[in-house]
């Protein structure tokens, strides 16, 4: 099943080892803190948008709640939920995109992290069903190659985590713009996950202003590839 | 009548239970905080924008002074009128766009918060009388539909609330766009209605983006009831 | 002569009554902090921009000194010029644009305030040298009408100040767009000169994002005379 | 040879004299500080973009170590490289872009601070390959023309720094689009060229704005000269 919404009282963590527990402490405060980070770089309003980070020591993730204001997220306001979506602890439901997350790491086993927003510039090529061109070298370094379009897909059932990882895994990018709906990031982790999500953000932007006034130059297959191999293997610390 | 702007001294809260002083006093609280959140979402420069809502223990509502500088609004600056749009109580004048507020709260007994703002995308829709369409599983989610346009109306009588309510009775959709002026947005209390406003800006800015290099796809009124119903029942604690 | 830099020492304020001396006080920190408005609404970047008043008590103004960053101005920075533009009080140069301010006190008494940026959509309208054209209510509330363009003019003599001048003279706007340069805006103090510096890039962005996808409805000229009359006798406290 | 990645460890700043040592203090301070003005003015997310400034007192310039977040930067965290790009001193890695610096230090005498961002506007003209026009007044006092485009190179070499160098070799203009990577800016110290940074961003969304709804009359080259030759001359303080 894929829910998203717990029902019945969730089972708590006490039948979990305590590395478990020491984990969720751990990623209930990374989540939190990585929530102040969208609308920080402009990518959410109100309570729109969610993080999740997947515990390494036992198949559960750390989500948002549905619904709280931003200012009122606290690591103890996080939710655990297992990979199907079920609640397993918190105070209050997960955010109603749980069902997409849980669905990622179900089926993508590298992905430690996933990000959902509705960041203005990216929703607004998804409204068009339309890739982002990598004409950019920012582009060809964070996304090796065009960010891509997942379909279109109600909420409810596992359709818009299965839009996700079908788009996902044909291509580089850590990126989906799902149709008419908004952009899904992923990463090893969820700061990786974020910082995706602020870079679909930039470069759906960028090029959209580019294209305003004429047409940008595609970078050529091999500039791509050139760039996307050396930023993937030497850059940061 | 329809005032919107005290005349002579009002009558205070002297003549009303004490429950109703203390809702006045909770309210004038909340309705003062709210307005904090229409610069911090950039829905308004300057003194525009006005935030109120009704009280439940009597036909009152609080409201934003006039030309007053958000960083001088507090509490005790906030104004209490009767749903005529007559000073009930405080030491300044109702914002210009009492008697609007007041039309909608003596015409839809479901709403107990109405906003207005000149936030940029919205307003732009306005000014060329065009709904904004449909095209975003988060406008079927808060809209139910597009985002309807209502009458050029010229402040002083009854015509700005008159097309309020008549643009709003017919539709899902909790904001409305004034010919040539800007959104007017609704819900249950203040807080909802400020939402609305965060939202109508949101998806105005972002189907303007995305109409810029094309035309996006517009959802099926069947998935867009789909959308409407689980969210208006499902989301949130 | 118009000047923008003081050459040789200033005269200083010792031949000024204690009353003038009083009021430069206060007007130094006034104009000191209505520069911080300037980047708070997005209306410069660096040290562009700048904030002038005159005082009623002599004839004298109080400005921003030249290419202090706004994080250094302080009341003791401002710097006090005579009508012709000369530094009378201050250990700065005036900004360059002194010579304009000055120009304007001499040419239209009812002014008492000026203020000029590069704000981004009023600088793009002044670069095609096209007026905004008075389609939303808050213009005619603001403005009365178009907002109109100045000519093309060279820094260094009157011909900025003469300029401006030239297009209020025949104008209720508060706002002239000058050719290829930016927006002045006067106003009977220098606070009323901000809010227009704020409002007409507001009215300027606004207009230019409903223009980029068809054509706004202008307002009848008894509707804009309608607005304007009731908005100047009536608005605020 | 050109590095931007240390390898082995570096040889430190023990065989310097003291006044160096000094220099390079003072330095770092002023680096770490300068990139805050990065993300304050827009011009930035998440680690992107860079500062660096020369040395007078020896052939060594600071720059920022590569991929850490701006909330993280401090004067310690800041690196020392030589001016073939090699790490002197610093616990971390050197700007994945420290190659370019490295170049233009080299190359052009009169330089002693250089920026490179991904800034939205000006990297849309950029990926474009499409100068902006000399449109405004402060773009002739800033940029003494139109702000060049640089060509399209891989970084991992000299590709990149030779780039900027002939670009800005036949222009006043202290920043280069370099083509769909971003805009270089360049100064006689680091304050300078963020100031361009900054600069060129404003001049490339004014510019683009204006263009959306019509052409932009191009001020002629006299006015330019004139402007241009004014404001190097008489401005600041």
């Amino acid at each position: 099943m894929s829910a998203g919404q717990g029902t019945g009282r969730p089972s708590g963590l006490d039948g979990y080892p305590v590395e478990v527990r020491a984990e969720v402490a751990h990623v209930r405060e990374l989540v939190s803190r990585l929530h102040a980070e969208l609308p920080r770089w402009g990518l959410v309003v109100w309570t729109a948008g969610n993080v999740s980070q997947r515990l390494t020591s036992a198949d559960l993730f750390v989500i948002k709640p549905s619904g709280v204001a931003y200012d009122d997220l606290t690591p103890e306001s996080m939710v655990v939920c297992d990979l199907d979506g079920n609640l397993v602890d918190g105070t209050r439901s997960p955010s109603s995109d749980t069902a997409a997350h849980a669905y990622v790491y179900r089926h993508m086993d590298r992905v430690g992290g996933v990000v959902h927003t509705h960041s203005t510039y990216a929703t607004a090529w998804a409204a068009r069903a339309e890739p982002v061109p990598c004409v950019l070298t920012m582009m060809a370094d964070e996304f090796g190659g065009d960010v891509p379009v997942g379909p279109f897909a109600l909420i409810g059932d596992d359709s818009i985590g299965k839009g996700i990882v079908d788009a996902l895994a044909t291509s580089r990018s850590p990126a989906v713009l799902m149709r008419n709906h908004g952009p899904f990031t992923i990463g090893p982790d969820a700061t990786s996950a974020v910082k995706a999500a602020v870079m679909v953000e930039e470069v759906a932007r960028t090029v959209h202003v580019s294209r305003q006034l004429g047409e940008p130059t595609r970078l050529s297959q091999d500039d791509i590839d050139s760039l996307y191999a050396r930023y993937q293997n030497v850059y940061g610390q």
